[in-house]
C-alpha cells in the first residue's frame, strides 16, 4: 500500500477542509476515494475532475460505510429523483463499497444533464449511484452476467486491489525493448495471440481457436509466454472465437491475473465460449476447458471504454478504439515506457462504416509500430461495394418471393446476421423488397439484444435511432424468433407464406441450418444464400462449389442423403473485414503513420501480398511473420 | 538407462562368441563398451568399426576392471612396444576407466599406422591407451588444463554418463519449428550469443562480452534463454573473450550441462577468461564470476574434433568445421531433427588462406540458415591483400633497422601474434628484413605454446613443418620470450640492438605495451606499428588519430604524461576477420547455398550493408537482427 500514501496525502491536500477522506484504495485501474462526507463531495463537482487530473488517474468516489442513509429509506427518495420515464428495472444497494446500482431503460435519464441527476442522489442518500442500461430486448447473456459479477462483487473488489496495487507498483525496469511475439495467426487465420513484453511487463493480446483445426492452438508453451501464471495483463480485442476461445485456458494454467475488453466484449464472449463447449460436447470433443473456467474468467474481467486511457502495469497504458468489425470490437492501442514506444493491434477492422457500426479508428497521439489483421490483404482481395451487394439481394429475395418460395441464409450470429437484419428492415420499410416475415434462429436473436444492450458502440445514426427516436430497428414487429425448437421450424417450413429466415451456423457446419436444409432443400422454389465467407472444408463452402447431395443424419428417414434442390447463390460485400482497399486506407490515412507494420491474421499470400503492397505504397518496414517469431522495436 | 538396454543387446548380438561385454555406458556423446576381453576386442581391428556403424554412435571399447595387467608389469611393456622417438612424456594408469593416458611428443608414433601400435597396447595389457601431444614449447595453460581434467576424470565420469543419457532420452516433442534467438552481436561488435531451440532442446551457442562497453553483457534474462539451467548444451565457437568471457556465468546461474568446444578452445579459452578475471582485478572492476567458475566451466567441456557428427540432443547433432579465425575457430554446423532443418553458425571467420590456417571451410550436407559474422561486411570494407601490408611492414621494419631504432607493436595474444611471427620468420629466414630478436611480451609465447600443442588446428603446410620435418618456425631461436618483468624490458630498452617488439594489449589498453611505450615512445628513431583493429575509445585508436601526449601511471616520474616521440604506422592486412569480399565468397561459394541468411555481428551499417549485398547479389533472404529477436524456421 506504499504507492498509495503520498496519493493519499496529496488528495487530502488538496480537498476544502469540510470534506473529508477516510481511505483511498485501487480497484484494478482505478482509484477509489472513500469519503465520509459524501454529500459534501457530491456539491462540489468539480471536485472529482480536479483530483483526477492532480493524481493523473481515474478517480471514482464514494461513501465510507456507515454515511450513507439507510437502503430502505433512500431507495423512495431516489426514485422520487429519477423521472418515470427513465423506466427503473432494478435497484440495488451494495453496503461494502457504498454504491447503489440503477438499472434502468433509459440510463440517460437516470444520470441527468452532466450527471446532475447521479449527483443529486448522492448528496441526498449518500449512496454513489451506477447506472446500467436494461437492454430493449432481454438478454439472458446480459443478465446472467451482470448478475454474476454482483454476486461476485465483494470478491471481486479483493481482486481488483491486488491488481491496482501491482498496476501501481514501483518500476524496476527501464523500458529499454519492446518485443511482440507471435503466438499464432501468422501466415494463417485463426488462433490469434500475441506478447507484447519489455523488460518490466508481460501481456497477452487475444488468444484464439482456429476454425476448422481444433487441435491448432497458440503456441501458449513459447518461452516469451511463460510463466502464464506471471502474465501483467490479457486483453481482448473482440469477442470472436478465433480471438477468445482459449483464453478460458489461461485460468487453468494460474493464470490469476485481469482480463480488458470492453463490455459488450465481455458480454459476447460469454456467450460464444459457452457455446463453443456446448458444440463440442455435441461432436464429441473433449473441451479444453469446462464452464467453470468461463466463469473464472469473467470474475477476472475489467471493462475499458473506447477512449479512455488506462493503466495496466506500470510502463503500459491502454486504450481501446473502435474497430467497427463486430460489437465492441477494438483497436488496441500500448503506450509503452511514458513515450518509448507505441504499439498498435488492429484486431480485426472494417475500415469503412457499415449499418451498424462506425468504420475503424486509426488516429492516435503516437503509434511507432502497427500489427495488422490481413484476411483480405491479397492482391485481389476486392469486395463489392456493399449497395452493388444489396441490390442483389434484394433482387433474388424479390424473385423467390414472387415464385412464393422461402430464402434461407446462413449467418454468423455475431455481426453479420446484426447488419442483415438492419439492410432487410431498411429495404422492407421503403419497399425494396416485400415485406414479410424474418425468422430469426439460433444464437442470432441472443447476439442481437446484447447490441441493443450496448446501443453506445453501434454507429452513429443507429445509436441515435434507438436512444433519442424510439425507432429500435431490431424491434421491427417482421423479426420473430424461432423457439419453439423443431416443431415451430416444421411448422414454418409447411406454411405458405413467403419468408426469409436467418439461420446459424455462418459456414453450414452445424446448428439449426441444417434443419433448414432438410426442411426446405427439397423444393426448387426456395432459395439459399450465403453472405458470409464459407471455409475450405465446411459444407457450405462444399455447396457454394456445387454440390447437391449432402448428408444428413436421418430423423426418421431411412435415406441419410438428401438432394438440394433450392436455388443456391452467392452475395459478397457484407463481410466485417476491411477489404484490401480498406486496409490500405487505414494505413494510408492512420495518424501518425507507423514506423513498422506487422501483417498478420491473414493466409500466406494475404500476408505477403498486403506486406510487399504497403512498402511499396507508403514505404514503411512492413513484414509477414510467421507463428513463434519474436520481434523487437525500439 | 533404458535407452541402453537395446543398444547393449545389439551389441552382444553383433560380437563373435569368444567377446565378453561387461558393461555398455554412455560419456558424452559416445557410447562407451566395458570387455572382460579386452585383448580379442583389440585382436579384432574392423569390430569397432563395425558396431558403430551398426548403432549409428561413436563408440569407445575399454577393458572391465580387474582385466588389465598390473600397471607396475604394463608399464614396461608398453614402453618396449613404443620407438623411442616418440617421446614420451608422461605415462599414467587409470582403472576405473581401464585407461592408460600417454603424453608423447610425436603421438604418430605412438598411435602407429593405421593405429596398429595402440591395439598391439591394448592386445598385449589390456588397458586402453590415449594420447596427448606433448607440446615443443612448454605451456602452462595446457598442462594445468591436462592436469585439472585428468584430477577430475572420476567425477567428469560421472557427469558424462548423466549427459549420455540425457542426450540420448526418448525424444517427447516433434520438431515442428526451429527457432534461433539473438542474445547479443546485433548490429554491434560483442557479446556473441544466441539461443537455438526446437521444441525438444534449447542451444546457447557462445556468450561474449563487449569490449570496451563492460556492463553491456548478452540478454540472458530474455525468457528463450530460461531457465538457464534447463539448456541442453552449452557451443563455444571459438575462445575470444567476445564468444567466451561470459561462459562460467551459466555456472553461477544454475547450468549444469555440458559446453562443446575444440581441444584449443578449451585451452584458449582458460587463458584468456582468467586473464579477463586479472584485468577486470587489476582495473578495480568487480568480475562477474571467481576462477572457479571457470574451474566449473573446464569440468563441464566436451571436446569434439572438426568433422565429427555429435549427438548432443535427441534432435540435434553437431558438426564443427574449420572456421580459419583463430585457432580451434569453428564454423558451427547443427543438423536438427533427422533432416527438419540445418543451421550453420559461423562464428567469426576468415575465408582466405593465411599462413596459420586453412581458410574457412563452407561445404555441408545440407544448410538452410546461415547465422553470419558481418564485421568487415560494410560496403567499402575491403582490405589490403595481405603480400601488400607484408610489404609495407617490411619495409617499415627495415627502414626503422637502418635508423637503429626498435620496433614496437601491439598485438592481440591470440592469433593476430602467430601470423606475425610467421610473417616476421619467414622475412628474416628469406632475407626479405635483418634478422633480429623477436620479443614477445605478456600472453603471447603461452598462447603460441598452445598453438604448437595442436598442430592439426594449423594450415596443411604449416602442420606438414612441424610435424614432418621438424622445422617450428614458433621455435625459431630469434623469438624470445620477455619473462623477467620490467627489468628485462628495462634491460633490452638500452641495448642497443634493433629489435621487434610483440607485446600486448593489441588496443594499447593496458599491459606490457604500456611499459614498452614508456620506455621507448621518447625515441624518435624507434617505431610503433599498429597491425590490428584499433576500437574506439581505445588508447590505440587515440594514437593512431594523432595523439602524442598520452597519459601514465607514473613510475618513480614525478609527470604522469609522456610525449610520444618515435613514429607510429598502421599497417591493415593482418586481420582474422573476411573482409567484405571474404564474407561474399564464403556465401557465394557455399555448397549447399543457404536459404536464409541472418547478419551478425558488425555494426549496424555493416550488417545492413552485408544483409542487402548478399540479397541482391544471391537472391537468397537476408535479415539484419537486433538483439533480442526470435526468427523461425521452416
Amino acid at each position: 500500500m506504499n504507492s498509495l500514501e503520498p496519493i493519499t496525502e496529496l488528495i487530502e491536500s488538496e480537498v476544502p477542509d469540510d470534506v473529508s477522506i477516510a481511505r483511498v484504495t485501487y480497484e484494478g485501474p482505478e482509484l477509489i476515494v472513500y469519503t465520509d462526507t459524501p454529500r459534501k463531495f457530491a456539491e462540489n463537482d468539480h471536485l472529482i475532475r480536479q483530483l483526477a487530473n492532480e493524481v493523473k488517474k481515474r478517480i471514482t468516489v464514494r461513501p465510507a460505510p456507515g454515511t450513507q442513509t439507510d437502503p430502505s429509506t433512500a431507495k423512495p427518495v431516489i426514485l422520487d429523483l429519477l423521472p418515470e420515464e427513465a423506466g427503473v428495472t432494478n435497484l440495488g444497494f451494495y453496503p461494502a463499497t457504498g454504491e447503489v446500482l440503477i438499472e434502468a431503460e433509459k440510463p440517460g435519464l437516470v444520470i441527468g444533464r452532466r450527471a446532475s441527476t447521479l449527483r443529486e442522489i448522492s448528496q441526498k442518500v449518500g449512496w454513489t449511484p451506477e447506472v446500467f442500461r436494461t437492454p430493449p430486448m432481454e438478454s439472458s447473456t446480459v443478465a446472467n452476467v451482470r448478475n454474476f459479477l454482483l454476486q461476485e462483487r465483494d470478491e471481486r473488489r479483493e481482486f481488483l486491489e491486488g491488481v491496482g496495487e501491482r498496476i501501481h507498483r514501483e518500476r524496476t525496469h527501464e523500458t529499454e525493448w519492446v518485443r511482440v511475439t507471435t503466438l499464432g495467426c501468422c501466415r494463417e487465420v485463426g488462433r490469434a495471440s500475441f506478447i507484447l513484453s519489455t523488460p518490466e511487463t508481460r501481456i497477452l493480446v487475444d488468444c484464439g481457436d482456429k476454425p476448422g483445426a481444433e487441435g491448432e492452438v497458440p503456441y501458449l508453451q513459447a518461452p516469451e509466454a511463460n510463466p502464464i501464471a506471471a502474465l501483467d495483463a490479457v486483453v481482448l480485442t473482440h469477442a470472436h472465437l478465433d480471438h477468445s476461445a482459449l483464453l478460458p485456458l489461461l485460468f487453468k494454467y494460474g493464470y490469476d491475473g485481469p482480463v480488458y475488453l470492453t463490455q459488450p466484449t465481455r458480454d459476447l464472449m460469454g456467450l460464444l465460449q459457452l457455446d463453443y463447449l456446448d458444440v463440442a460436447a455435441k461432436e464429441g470433443r473433449t473441451p479444453p476447458y469446462g464452464s467453470e473456467m468461463v466463469r473464472e474468467e469473467l470474475r477476472h474481467t475489467i471493462t475499458v471504454d473506447y477512449g479512455d486511457v488506462t493503466d495496466i502495469a506500470p510502463d503500459v497504458k491502454l486504450t481501446f478504439a473502435n474497430a467497427g468489425h463486430v460489437l465492441g470490437s477494438a483497436v488496441t492501442h500500448f503506450h509503452i515506457g511514458d513515450g518509448f514506444h507505441n504499439v498498435v493491434f488492429s484486431g480485426d477492422i472494417h475500415y469503412e462504416d457499415t449499418r451498424l457500426f462506425n468504420g475503424a479508428s486509426n488516429d492516435f497521439p503516437r503509434a511507432e509500430t502497427l500489427v495488422m489483421e490481413s484476411t483480405y490483404g491479397g492482391r485481389d482481395d476486392y469486395q463489392t461495394d456493399q449497395r452493388d451487394s444489396e441490390e442483389k439481394l434484394f433482387e433474388l429475395i424479390s424473385e423467390t418471393h414472387e415464385a412464393g418460395g422461402k430464402v434461407v441464409i446462413p449467418a454468423f450470429a455475431v455481426g453479420r446476421s446484426q447488419e442483415l437484419m438492419l439492410v432487410l428492415e431498411e429495404a422492407m420499410s421503403e419497399g425494396a423488397i416485400p415485406t414479410m416475415p424474418v425468422y430469426l434462429d439460433g444464437m442470432i436473436r441472443e447476439a442481437t439484444a446484447i447490441h441493443t444492450a450496448y446501443p453506445h458502440f453501434l454507429r452513429d445514426e443507429l445509436r441515435q435511432r434507438i436512444l433519442h427516436e424510439d425507432d429500435n430497428p431490431f424491434l421491427a414487429e417482421q423479426f420473430q424468433q424461432v423457439d419453439g425448437g423443431h416443431d415451430m421450424r416444421e411448422r414454418i417450413a409447411r406454411d405458405g407464406e413467403q419468408c426469409v429466415i436467418l439461420s446459424t451456423s455462418g459456414m453450414v457446419t452445424g446448428g439449426p441450418i441444417m434443419s433448414w436444409l432438410e426442411l426446405l432443400g427439397g423444393e426448387p422454389e426456395n432459395a439459399l444464400m450465403f453472405v458470409g465467407y464459407q471455409a475450405q472444408g465446411t459444407l457450405g463452402r462444399r455447396i457454394q462449389s456445387g454440390r447437391r447431395e449432402i448428408p444428413f443424419e436421418s430423423r426418421g428417414r431411412r435415406n441419410n442423403e438428401l438432394t438440394l434442390r433450392l436455388s443456391v447463390a452467392s452475395v459478397s460485400g457484407f463481410s466485417g473485414h476491411a477489404d484490401r482497399a480498406g486496409l490500405e486506407e487505414f494505413v494510408r490515412t492512420m495518424s501518425p503513420r507507423p514506423e513498422r507494420i506487422l501483417c498478420v491474421h491473414g493466409d500466406e499470400s494475404s500476408t505477403d501480398q498486403l506486406s510487399s503492397g504497403l512498402y511499396q505504397d507508403l514505404h514503411v518496414r512492413t513484414h509477414a511473420p510467421r507463428n513463434l517469431e519474436t520481434y523487437r522495436f525500439d
